[in-house]
């Protein structure tokens, strides 16, 4: 079987829904993949069993397909930054022992370097640096075209929605100026695998699993 | 005259100081320009008063040449990521009132996105969100090679340093929980001209110019 379509430049601009809705009424389930039988990585989409690969995230099909079981998916994003909401979660909030703080006015921004992304499902290794690592499962938006300050609909550059787990080192962000090292260590920022382009987020429950076992869920 | 040589790709890996040697010693004043008369952008050398193009960053030159006058220059780094090091400097850390803070005993990393990243000389906009945009003048390091933990001698993946401003709104800073915002809009880290691949940092001068009037010195 050959492999899937080669894709070595990382593209800058991810097709924009409006521009793509043909492909995103068909395309649900967009991946980054490779096969396990060697050969560089591409993108496609998933029908049934099977991943179709296209010419680029979302674009045209090139008639090329594998079996799920023969494809292995990687982080469906090559974002130029990774913004992440801090005390999202009540529940966090309260685990923290911010309980008394007040609910935030706005939301707490703060960046994970790309060098954090990671192929989803892999093994993450603990750091050698803290002694504290925990993880929060975390639902993704992937942007797919470029946000000016005071353009229109921003929900018109949502490309869709993945998975993703925001790895920190605990003892690390008590101790730092800023939260940089407890946050963007290499693989911090497992992503995937797939984007889903039709999800109502407010009907979606996250679920994180640890070695099999499931130990969020909200 | 024909432009430069178009490199559209962004390289993902700098070439290593150790494995361009060759080119280290002829080259150091690298730059990312593009020609007044127009076409895209590409990497060249400064030689006296003309640029030569080259294939990548420091690579083989192209044989095209352009007078400086007949060139503008962009951010000489596509970095993966900003890293930056706050309270590094002792007369900032008293202007910001922290005179009785201990020292850092480790460098306090913040992230810059990279969107942040500006040609050099552009005019920055002052941003709507902010009543209180404040400027640094950095010494930048353009490090040249992935750097993995643990890896041997760090020097070896530097490529070179340039200039850069850190800009940010310091009344968002104080607010937001993490400094995102106030470090990461559009055109907050100003980066060029050229990377000097010879340079002494130790014996270097930082100086910040406010439109035409110097500021900083350090």
């Amino acid at each position: 079987m050959p492999g899937p379509k080669i894709s070595p430049r990382r593209p800058n601009v991810w097709p924009r829904p409006s521009v793509c809705e043909r492909w995103c009424s068909l395309t649900v389930k967009i991946v980054h993949f490779s096969t396990l039988s060697g050969g560089g990585s591409g993108w496609g989409v998933i029908e049934d069993d099977m991943v179709q690969a296209t010419e680029g995230p979302g674009g045209t099909r090139t008639g090329e397909r594998s079996p799920l079981s023969a494809v292995r998916f990687h982080a469906p994003a090559f974002p130029g930054k990774i913004v992440c909401v801090g005390r999202n979660y009540y529940g966090h909030i309260r685990e923290m022992g911010n309980d008394s703080d007040p609910l935030p006015e706005e939301p707490g921004l703060f960046l994970k370097g790309a060098n954090a992304l990671a192929d989803p499902g892999l093994d993450i290794p603990y750091p050698h640096f803290t002694n504290e690592l925990h993880y929060e499962g975390e639902l993704a938006i992937v942007i797919g075209s470029r946000i000016l300050s005071g353009s229109d609909d921003p929900m018109k550059h949502v490309l869709g929605y993945t998975a993703g787990i925001d790895l920190t080192a605990r003892d690390r962000q008590k101790k730092d100026l800023q939260w940089t090292r407890a946050k963007s260590a290499d693989a911090f920022c497992p992503l995937g695998p797939w984007i889903e382009t039709e999800l109502d987020p407010s009907s979606t429950v996250v679920r994180t699993f640890v070695n099999g076992v499931m130990k969020q869920e909200g």
